[in-house]
């Protein structure tokens, strides 16, 4: 098998750390990790080098001079981006060099459940702008959307065993919880991704992976015979979803646009909506994973809400859920 | 045949007359303008309506009613529209009333040279608020997109039999004028459109429908073997370009923007950039008229400039042309 040079830009995130195993378990990448010179030595870093990736030093921001970058990526065929969802414009610059240096896949910071660009939903939106981006330098690149995540759809319990779950420490049901949405275990998106990323048929394509499709009333169900517990449903309509959005100033771009309007606009979304679904994914020119790789294993959500129940389904986002336990106090 | 209940928004236009005119021709469609109010009995509507055209009564501004406009367009079962260049935004309320009438074909005003979103052209950037917003409707569309036209590539003859197919009384070569662009008989459009509204094929797709592919320079020495005349080669670097464009402040949307910094863009993308060709549509996810009517039959560039030079073939933007010479004045 021939190793592939694939370099990795947030290999530290929740998604970047899945894409990161993927490529691993897919055996025949050489990955490097393009980190900031000051995280270099964290031990997230330390941790992936042990794993054979190389840490490679490149400092990336928006106002980055695309010229500078050539030099840490020119070896690279593939560049996957994974980054905090406030800093997308950083890979306007990383385009830019990634065209002059040849590259033959790049795949930006996507990773969202499909919704249309044009005010839908703000984080969204900053991807537009890359993505027109990388259209206008005519990079061949292939946009990977990945339905919710497993490890964010689970609703609390009274007895408090889901809480590190909740990203801000309740669950709510958007709408009237009917509505179906695409379901993704965040450890199998990486697997979608080393296939992607290989793969013709997804170049210069928009594509949906995910699991399985569920409403969150079934989500609720499944969770209350699994557990055997009951659980409170707090429905929040389509009113008082648009009030978050609209409590929060357009344009800005901090702690609240993440921790109440991103959250309110991904449920009017997938939850009241129903954006998020193949059939929606087809309709914006998506082809889906169950297309490509019909034959693909992948985590069941049955399976991940018993992994949750006994306590051994990893947990996510422990800074974030710190930030967000600050914002509200 | 089943007759075909069409509504044009814009059937006085250039494009809209093309289009008007294939329809008819298809022969299967019952064609309804919507016209203003204070245009239904001017000439072009009169002469419409003699043709079996049935011209209804239907303001239609950026700040229309949604509702408002379904009773115009409830009995109809595809819209095609094609407004003025600046008048994009009036079709986000057209469109959103499409959808609650049950449209099934909503194809908005495209009809330019394939070019990305995202600051390559400001008109195109207009019209990708209203893709944006279709898509966020879930309204079913085809997105035409037409080349250059062939009306428009014609140089400037010393003898002056060409002057009237020259927008800005000139004729410029953008860049070295080697680039291949995607030419297409204004004539012609209608055709494809009217084959295009019912082709299942192209439902929910970007289509590029386009005669031949030409470069300036080649269009050049064509139209001087044909008119046995000498053309003066006005040759306009990038660099000359960005500066007409940079000319205009951003933002601003008047008949500078269509007589500077839209020809100016125009001449950045299809002639240095190379964007308005099949390739590039294609990486775009375009389908292309070459795929879908490999068969069809449509006028040639050399055959249209011996028309022009016989001064048989019919000019345009009669009152376009008005205005920017006033505007130079």
């Amino acid at each position: 098998m021939t190793t592939i040079k694939v370099g990795v830009v947030g290999a530290s995130g929740e998604t970047g750390s899945s894409i990161v195993n993927g490529l691993l378990e897919a055996g025949n990448f050489e990955i490097i990790a393009l980190t900031r010179p000051t995280s270099i030595s964290k031990p997230f870093n330390l941790a992936l080098a042990s794993r054979g990736i190389i840490i490679r030093e490149q400092d990336l921001s928006a106002t980055s001079d695309p010229a500078s970058l050539i030099p840490a990526i020119s070896d690279l065929t593939i560049i996957i981006s994974s980054i905090a969802p406030l800093d997308q414009a950083a890979q306007i610059p990383l385009a830019t060099a990634a065209k002059a240096a040849g590259i033959k896949r790049f795949i930006p910071c996507a990773y969202v459940p499909v919704m249309p660009a044009g005010g839908t939903h703000i984080l969204r939106d900053l991807k537009e702008q890359v993505y027109n981006h990388i259209k206008t330098l005519r990079l061949p690149f292939t946009i990977v959307d990945v339905g919710w995540w497993y490890q964010l759809s689970i609703p609390k319990l009274p007895s408090g065993r889901t809480d590190e779950f909740l990203l801000m420490g309740k669950s709510e049901i958007a709408g009237d919880g009917n509505v179906s949405s695409a379901l993704t275990d965040l450890r199998d998106i990486g697997k979608y991704v080393a296939r992607l990323a290989m793969d013709e048929r997804a170049e210069n394509r928009y594509v949906l992976v995910y699991n399985e499709m569920w409403t969150q009333n079934e989500v609720y169900k499944l969770v209350e015979k699994e557990s055997g517990e009951q659980i409170e449903r707090n429905y929040v309509s389509k009113e008082e979803l648009e009030e978050r959005v609209a409590s929060v100033p357009e344009g800005s771009l901090d702690v609240t646009t993440l921790s109440v309007k991103a959250p309110a606009q991904y449920m009017l979304s997938w939850g009241v909506k129903g954006d998020n679904t193949p059939e929606y994914a087809k309709y914006l020119g998506y082809v889906t994973s169950k297309e490509l790789y019909p034959e693909m294993e992948f985590n069941g959500f049955e399976a991940f809400v018993k992994e949750v129940l006994k306590g051994e389904a990893p947990t996510i986002y422990e800074e974030l859920k710190k930030q967000f336990a600050a914002a509200q106090k």
